[in-house]
């Protein structure tokens, strides 16, 4: 696979001189409509060591717009990123919409040097590249543009370099004692690399392999390819946008059609006063000891609520916080997302609150809005809502592999008990606010929310994420309830 | 001091009841106003251990909108935080303008717990006090309402607490060893409280003390407290509004009068082509040394980059990131802010991109934009950018205090020399984007940016923190004096 970047390729000095400002004006043309087009780009910059990769990303930052360029190296892991799942690092570097980020280091390395010292097997690495396409699908069918680039030196050009390096004052102190200890693995090194990028050369995400023996070659084909990558992007995103005017609108989202599982919940259950009290002590004490169990274990938990207007979200979460020390959990309440949010992919503003090791997450609403009001009120496209199972399930699947406790809830009354609690709210003073036009209008969308549900729990109740159904029309049984399975949940884990 | 909170205040169970519906209605309506008068609101949560700090902290999440809190605990350091000045945490902790952030734990505990336990002298839990008082004056200043509860109880009422929340399974939790620990210091703990609240009890920020032995009346207090706050902020609010709208316009920059500190630069001073490639690749050399070096070390660096516009900032800082590995340090380009900036302290922006323990951040222009830009634009008020003097010294001895390396680099050059840029650059394909309108009303008021300039040095020039005004009409000898300069800073430093 690499012979084609073993040719010997150069440009001379005359030819460069004479090339790099036509390409220097294409690509700020290309960078500024980019930043119309509200494209977001991730320049992945990877390679064998001493193929002047660090040049590169010197070389971008002076051709493109510094105003729109972020440069991210990724190596030594702080603990708030070890402490997460793995792809958080890169979640909180990712360029928001109409912006470049150079990444110097990747989601590849990890794998790619962990393979090379036999610290995971073989499948081990193809699980984490099957995983990397999946993230790299997610991110190109959210609208971004990833350019993978791969330098490539030759055994004894890379030797060569080193040493070149090395003897140079100016540049002497950037050849660390690793690169030695890598290149005498270069044969393994390339080997994996060529597995590598074979299983993740994919079309909406393809590597350009660049010879690098000559910095003038590398540099003039790296700006050529970034061009070229973003003139088929912006040309490819016209295209769409003309396809996405012609078809037609989204279909309405079908009412419920027969039987949905909320109509397995059975709703009469109900608790006594006496029984509420006990009950409540007795898992308030146990969830108290069980945070505390798995603060010291550094388990963290993520807990999600949804539910109908006016099941009782709040006051259910309430009872759960109670029960916690303040210092081990936040209650992230989803409302509108901030310009920064809006920017990103619609998980990030969701990665950016999850917990550190041993400590709670409580999301009051949660990335669960794609498929039920993004849905019902058509903010999302079909085609958006429908892949957002995939996306989601993908992403709580990150969280439990991450030793995160997960646990989700919906909360779920009768459409009777829910004009009764809107009656009963607008009557007491402090619980006016919460009662809005908004909340009149979803009650009109009951069997439109019913199908959304009823798919969202088909599609994403998972082992390591299953949904419970609260049985809400009772708030002491369903307070109970929660109680309980937070604690079922953490006991197990634990 | 705390004689008056120890008269066994209690509330009874009926009075309790009657009072906290329109209690919690006032305060709802308050929250509401404060969302529209865009006031950032903190509160302090603090006092001593067992005085049910974490129960009012569930109560006011619960008496608030739960969409416009959140809860910020500060216990445990993650080594992002401890690699960066004390206060960074704190800063990313802020809540933006319009929310309610409530602190439990503030930069009050670790003066405090360090003092009682020996670990800092008298004078040096003074100086944090003072700079405590500082950081609360900007925060106010710029519009912010702090609010800083103290919850006492006395040693046996503390002793008799810490029994009971042992005693109940429920609780039992929650009282950590260190608590006990704690209680045999009673007495160290309250001496050294005290002197904290006395030296910190500002017009601006005063301490309200709690009398925390009974559940109801510490919650009904503190509930009130709240309110009465917010209550006079917004008055005070609506009164300042009033007095701003009838005062007079602010007055227009002055030219600078007879000579400034620019004219004291020697633009005449030049490089030959030979000096600079041989200056360029020593510099740059020992620049990649020295960073390295300070790497290892674990010092962290700041360059801050301003200058008139073509006055080459830019490729100046392009020769200084050539000879640093692209692992350590990262440039931000300071352009207009996103909404998450403009609802925080104009500093907020600056401190997020502080760099952690051996790295290295260039601000391409930065806070210094408040004394510039935003005053010759008018876009700040002359209170505020005549404060800013103080709030960026206070700001960068933060950060030299922390063992940052700082260097701020003014570009200059002659007006001459500018004109004949713009009109070279016109001539550059692709660099007539980096001349714009801007660029030629920014030229028309020369005079008012060299007296704001010359006011800009005068104030901020700092032992730690010293401006080098650079001769740029040689972008050959301005280049390699920007490279000397940060090789001599990093020198002294490791």
């Amino acid at each position: 696979m690499f012979e084609a970047a073993e040719l010997g390729r150069k440009v001379s000095k005359v030819a460069f001189a004479a090339a790099v400002p036509k390409l220097r004006s294409e690509l700020l043309q290309a960078h500024f409509a980019l930043k119309d087009a509200k494209v977001p780009v991730i320049v992945i910059v990877s390679g064998v060591d001493g193929a002047g990769k660090g040049e590169v990303v010197h070389r971008l930052n002076e051709w493109l717009d510094p105003r729109g360029v972020e440069t991210h190296a990724f190596w030594r892991l702080s603990d708030e990123e070890s402490e997460r799942p793995a792809y958080w690092r890169f979640w909180r570097a990712l360029p928001a919409r109409g912006r470049i980020g150079i990444f110097f280091g990747s989601w590849y390395s990890e794998p790619i040097v962990r393979r090379v010292y036999g610290k995971i097997k073989s499948s081990e690495l193809d699980g984490a590249l099957d995983r990397i396409a999946l993230f790299e699908k997610m991110l190109v069918e959210d609208g971004a543009l990833i350019v993978k680039l791969w330098y490539h030196l030759s055994r004894k050009e890379q030797r060569k370099r080193l040493e070149a390096l090395e003897a140079d004052p100016k540049t002497r102190s950037r050849v660390r004692p690793l690169d030695w200890q890598h290149f005498k693995l270069y044969d393994r090194f390339i080997k994996v690399t060529e597995r590598v990028i074979r299983r993740t050369d994919t079309g909406y995400a393809p590597w350009r392999l660049i010879e690098s023996g000559s910095r003038r070659y590398r540099e003039l084909t790296t700006g050529r390819l970034l061009l070229e990558a973003i003139q088929q992007r912006l040309n490819a995103g016209q295209a769409a946008k003309a396809a996405a005017a012609a078809r037609p609108p989204a279909t309405s989202v079908p009412g419920a059609a027969g039987p949905t599982i909320l109509d397995r919940v059975d709703l009469t259950q109900a608790l006594s006063d006496k029984e509420y009290r006990e009950q409540l002590e007795k898992y308030q004490g146990r969830l108290s000891r069980l945070t505390w169990a798995a603060f010291e274990k550094q388990r963290s938990c993520v807990a999600v609520f949804e539910g109908w207007d006016a099941a009782g979200k709040g006051s259910a979460i309430r009872r759960v916080t109670q029960a916690v020390d303040p210092r081990l959990y936040r209650t992230v309440s989803i409302a509108a997302p901030t310009d920064e949010e809006r920017a990103h992919h619609y998980l990030w503003r969701f990665w950016r609150h999850l917990p550190r090791a041993g400590m709670i997450t409580i999301y009051d609403r949660s990335w669960y809005g794609r498929v039920l009001v993004e849905r019902v009120e058509r903010f999302a496209r079909e085609d958006e809502w429908m892949r957002a199972y995939k996306e989601i399930n993908e992403f709580e699947e990150e969280l439990t592999a991450a030793g995160i406790v997960l646990s989700k809830f919906w909360l779920h009354i009768g459409k009777d008990e829910q004009i009764r609690r809107f009656k009963e709210r607008q009557k007491v003073s402090f619980k006016q606010y919460k009662i809005t036009d908004e909340d009149w209008r979803n009650r009109k969308q009951w069997d439109a929310y019913t199908a959304a549900v009823n798919d969202m729990v088909t599609h994403t109740s998972t082992a390591p994420g299953p949904w419970t159904l609260v049985a809400g029309n009772d708030k002491k049984f369903a307070r109970v309830q929660i109680l309980k399975t937070l604690c079922a949940r953490l006991e197990r884990a634990l």
